[in-house]
């Protein structure tokens, strides 16, 4: 049976149907009034969706957002078979209104299906670990929308245009205390006595659904992961460092600001549970 | 000479074009990364129009976001001139852009004006004042953004959904450390000790155009007014309270949470300041 040939990508469905525009009036354009989730497809299926679809509901929850799962799910199930590899990006706003804050009435939400290749990461990132840039821009602090996937981004956005220098991989992003939160696209384990910790995202930060994984499996092989605040100092004296997300897995961090890590026999058992879900 | 038959409002002009259509690559969509502008015409004549220019000029160097603000006032001159009477909104995002924070070499902002009629607010509330909501969600810190009126606006839309009583025209929104900073869509002076004080704004909130136009003129009539801090218990015990925005000018302030407040001359002097350049 020979594959179906398909159209080139990037390409994009709007509530369901092909098409790569949405009204100018979209409450995702006009306040970043929305949720998106970035999903790794490989063999046809959607990385992780049950968590993608978790944190999709408990994001839409906070913003009182109506979202049909069992729709979305479809379309996924359905996008990532057509794509059979690649990455899908849905975009779930509240739809177009007329203007100001009030939500209207009747909500009528925009989904936006993005179906496209994988990013071209270095190989090297995952096999020889990467190095952090130091961002500036600090996350600030609000419990309301702390660890929601919205599409309130600036922060990111900011911090990712603090470095071009293509050596370092990620960026490492602090909260206004200072504190280490996640990188830019990322979130942060540290092996801090033994044990893996990471950053608590009660006042800032995504939770990101790797990390959500990464606890539950690592949990389940005895390396239950601890949940808290992190200083910075914490962060230099831990024995190994590494960042991940859904799409590329875990990266070992080497290197910040002069310091160094080794990586170690724990960052690979987590990569090795990563490399289970996104191939 | 007959005036010509104008289309219904609202109407859209994108990149100078009649249109109402983004690509779904907006940046403006995918991560609020951009700016707006809610300006009111009267007589053909975008009012503020410098002040409106000059906060949006602010907020593109904070964003590092290329405007052409000579496009710009032509546009929005134009379009003035078109309406006659009305609300122009003009929305700027980095434009469209492939998947991931950081900002593509090659920018192209979007521009989007939408020509709309003014709100129909209640003349009441100029004349006999307003009650405010006290809104429950708190403003997070961010000095890198406060000010600005970009397109990450969750926390206006969360604290505006609190409330559908329309006896309630606004919203007072404290800050994360519990101390007044603006209304959802307003901007708040309080009459303390026989002066204007108006929160600062470095650390969150909106800086309103409406606001800076009032601090000028009061200071040119005497009655300079001082940015600071304040507190909830400083506003309760304000002689005079008003909230102000360019498009509808000057509502006193009557009652927040049971408390009360007269409307005194101070509130009716900085009102026809403010008439006098929307009307």
């Amino acid at each position: 049976m020979s594959a179906p040939r398909m159209a080139a990508l990037p390409r994009f469905l709007v509530n369901g149907l092909p098409g790569d525009r949405v009204s100018v009036t979209d409450r995702g354009l006009a306040y970043g009034d929305g949720l998106f989730e970035t999903i790794r497809v490989e063999q046809g299926r959607a990385g992780l969706l049950e968590q993608h679809l978790r944190r999709l509901a408990l994001g839409a929850s906070a913003l009182a957002l109506p979202v049909d799962l069992a729709q979305l799910r479809n379309e996924l199930e359905a996008a990532a078979a057509e794509l059979q590899r690649g990455l899908l990006k849905l975009t779930i706003t509240r739809g177009p209104a007329g203007r100001g804050y009030a939500i209207p009435a009747q909500v009528e939400p925009t989904r936006i299906l993005q179906l496209s290749s994988l990013p071209d990461y270095p190989s090297a990132n995952a096999a020889e670990g990467v190095r952090l840039f130091p961002c500036a821009t600090r996350l600030g602090h609000q419990p309301l929308l702390a660890g929601i996937k919205h599409l309130n981004r600036l922060e990111q956005v900011l911090a990712r245009s603090e470095w071009q220098d293509p050596s370092y991989a990620e960026g490492l992003l602090l909260d206004i205390h200072d504190r280490p939160i996640e990188c830019t696209m990322s979130n942060l384990f540290l092996r801090l006595d033994e044990r893996w910790v990471t950053p608590s995202l009660t006042l800032c930060g995504v939770r990101g659904v790797m990390r959500d994984y990464l606890m539950d499996r690592l949990a389940a092989e005895g390396e239950p992961v601890i949940e808290r605040p992190v200083s910075s100092d914490e962060l230099l004296m831990s024995a190994e460092v590494f960042c991940c997300n859904s799409v590329y897995g875990v990266w070992p961090v080497v290197e910040l600001a002069g310091h160094r890590w080794s990586i170690g026999v724990h960052t690979r058992q987590a990569q090795r549970l990563a490399e289970q879900v996104i191939s």
